[in-house]
């Protein structure tokens, strides 16, 4: 398959206005997936949300974006669950499993709070030994008492990709924040030998806010409680109080997976599936890398980086350089803990827009 | 204000071609919340989805849906969560509070696997005594090892009203799963003398799918700790790691909260708290009851019931019942472990339909 850069441009619409580079906080939208919007709306306006059948068809919808998830991921469907934010799956699993007083979790100075929050939360209450150490230096930093690895599989600070080989080396169960991983850069979580990998739906992957996902290794099914129970993730719901979980990952579903949501990210995935993962992630790391260098030779201090989507460069004033920025056409956003202007490269940015922002940006 | 029931009902399409007699699953959707998502769609299509402009507009959406579920629960908007369901609420209680092997949680036997399954958690996990009493016995039910008395505000079985009088001077603190409650009776928070409420968007609200609120009573919010953390809980991301909870009841939103999620929810409110909601409550009670009295004339078995929306009768097969009834254009539904068909009666419900409910149901 050849998809045409400015073909698969022009699916979408907010292209056409704005030089919009900031899919690592949310994705751009594909006309299909607003197609798809409408036509679910009008299904549950003039047919209603009730009856078997509507049900059978809202848990087809699901089944159907854990299948397009699972394709993503590199993995069976049965080891996927849909949660509403990376987040979401973070929380699950570090609510999910035994955490004791004095064990101790590893993770790195380039984290979200997303992640950190549900680390925070561990430390204060379970007397859990969060420790901090360097995003390059994570492998180096483990001990005996360590149990979990949680980082960023690529870093939102600097767009850094995270030696997943050194870490599945340890023999130490990782969990990583896959919310600049999946749908940005090339994802087979059985190659990242990771035990969980929890990822965003509407950066990426272009789909609704409240959208994402968790792979969860089936190794490590079994030693993850339930934490957020409902409906959807018990084998026997007329036995509620005592049921035994669903089968596979689905029992950590947060929440019965709503027809509008899914009938969204699906439109959204087929979109970029049908231009090719493979391309779409190929393009977008050479344009980012691109971007890296004309920046550079400017004389810009990029942040270090890998294969990935990001490019942060140093500014005096990030918030002020963002605002410049914006009033030329260009959606950016600042990550002021670390100083950065941080641009999200896509495989539906263009070359030209690159080489404008490159040149007007400003250090 | 004088609302004339035929204008009501002509706002939600579904009714022209259906008896939908079903909200107790999910609301009918008024032709205003599908204008509201083709309008946030088109938004988020065209102008896309980054930016400080766009960022202050999803958290004024956020914002308006909290004082506005907060206006008809009674309480100020600083005590209500967002969630995406009652299931969410009832796990943020259950997870929040700290239970102790051996405290005992006060359940009844009509409810819902969504309060049920949290419930088996605890029991699980913690070894908390989770005891199960009939609905109207709970109030004479609880020991001295009772921490908390979790149930239905009305039973989505039965249509039963829990008697909360009895229950808020027992001084124990009562979890009320609101599911059939809120936008289905006459709420007030403070009057119930509840320490939680936790309810849908999606079914007296007709909301979207995902959508619920959580109200908490201020002397109860510092005893809960956040136990879903992320971005939107933290009075300080910065120090996401060792932040103070943000303020209020805010803090335990289920992730942030989405556009799309808020603007539909807004525009089904707005629906109808315009009808009023006094006469919204008035005259879907009043329907109900009128159903009950010609089901029980016609010698069918009416469950005991309260003042509320909710109309179940005795039927030897429900599923066939349900199916026949269906075939006929009524949408309703099984409680097959109670052997009832329901039926969800609203405001937006007409005389005539019901009429022929009660001429065509066979118990």
């Amino acid at each position: 398959m050849v998809t045409v850069p400015a073909d698969f441009r022009a699916q979408f619409p907010v292209l056409e206005g704005l030089s919009y580079l900031n899919a690592g906080t949310e994705g751009p939208l594909p006309r299909a997936a607003a197609d798809a919007v409408r036509e679910r709306i009008e299904l549950e306006l003039t047919s209603g949300r009730c009856g078997a059948s509507y049900i059978e068809a809202v848990r087809d919808l699901a089944r159907r974006l854990r299948e397009e998830y699972a394709r993503v991921l590199g993995s069976p469907p049965e080891e996927v669950a849909l949660t509403g934010s990376t987040t979401d799956g973070v929380n699950t699993v570090l609510s999910g499993l035994d955490f004791r007083p004095g064990d101790e979790i590893v993770t790195s100075d380039e984290e979200h709070p997303g992640l950190l929050a549900p680390l925070g939360r561990l430390q204060r209450l379970h007397r859990v030994n969060v420790r901090v150490v360097p995003f390059t230096e994570l492998a180096g930093a483990l001990s005996p008492a360590t149990r979990l690895v949680a980082c960023s599989h690529v870093s939102w600070v600097s767009g850094r990709v995270v030696d997943h080989e050194a870490l599945s080396q340890t023999g130490v169960p990782v969990l990583l924040d896959a919310a600049q991983g999946i749908g940005a850069v090339p994802v087979d979580v059985k190659a990242l030998g990771c035990a969980f990998y929890a990822g965003s739906g509407q950066k990426w992957l272009c789909g609704p806010e409240g959208s994402g996902s968790l792979y969860v290794h089936p190794d490590w099914l079994e030693q993850l409680t339930v934490p957020w129970p409902g409906y959807g993730s018990l084998a026997d719901a007329k036995q509620a109080l005592t049921s035994p979980p669903a089968e596979g990952a689905a029992r950590l579903d947060h929440g019965f997976p709503p027809g509008m949501r899914s009938a969204w990210a699906l439109a959204s995935l087929a979109v970029l599936e049908s231009a090719d993962w493979e391309w779409v992630h190929r393009r977008a790391a050479e344009l980012a890398a691109r971007l890296a260098d004309q920046l550079a030779e400017r004389g810009l201090e990029v942040g270090a980086r890998g294969r990935s989507t990001l490019v942060s460069f140093k500014a005096e004033d990030v918030d002020a350089e963002v605002l410049r920025l914006a009033e030329a056409g260009f959606v950016v956003r600042s990550i002021p803990s670390h100083g950065y202007v941080r641009v999200s490269v896509g495989a539906w940015s263009s070359e030209d827009e690159l080489d404008r922002l490159a040149a007007l940006a400003v250090g």
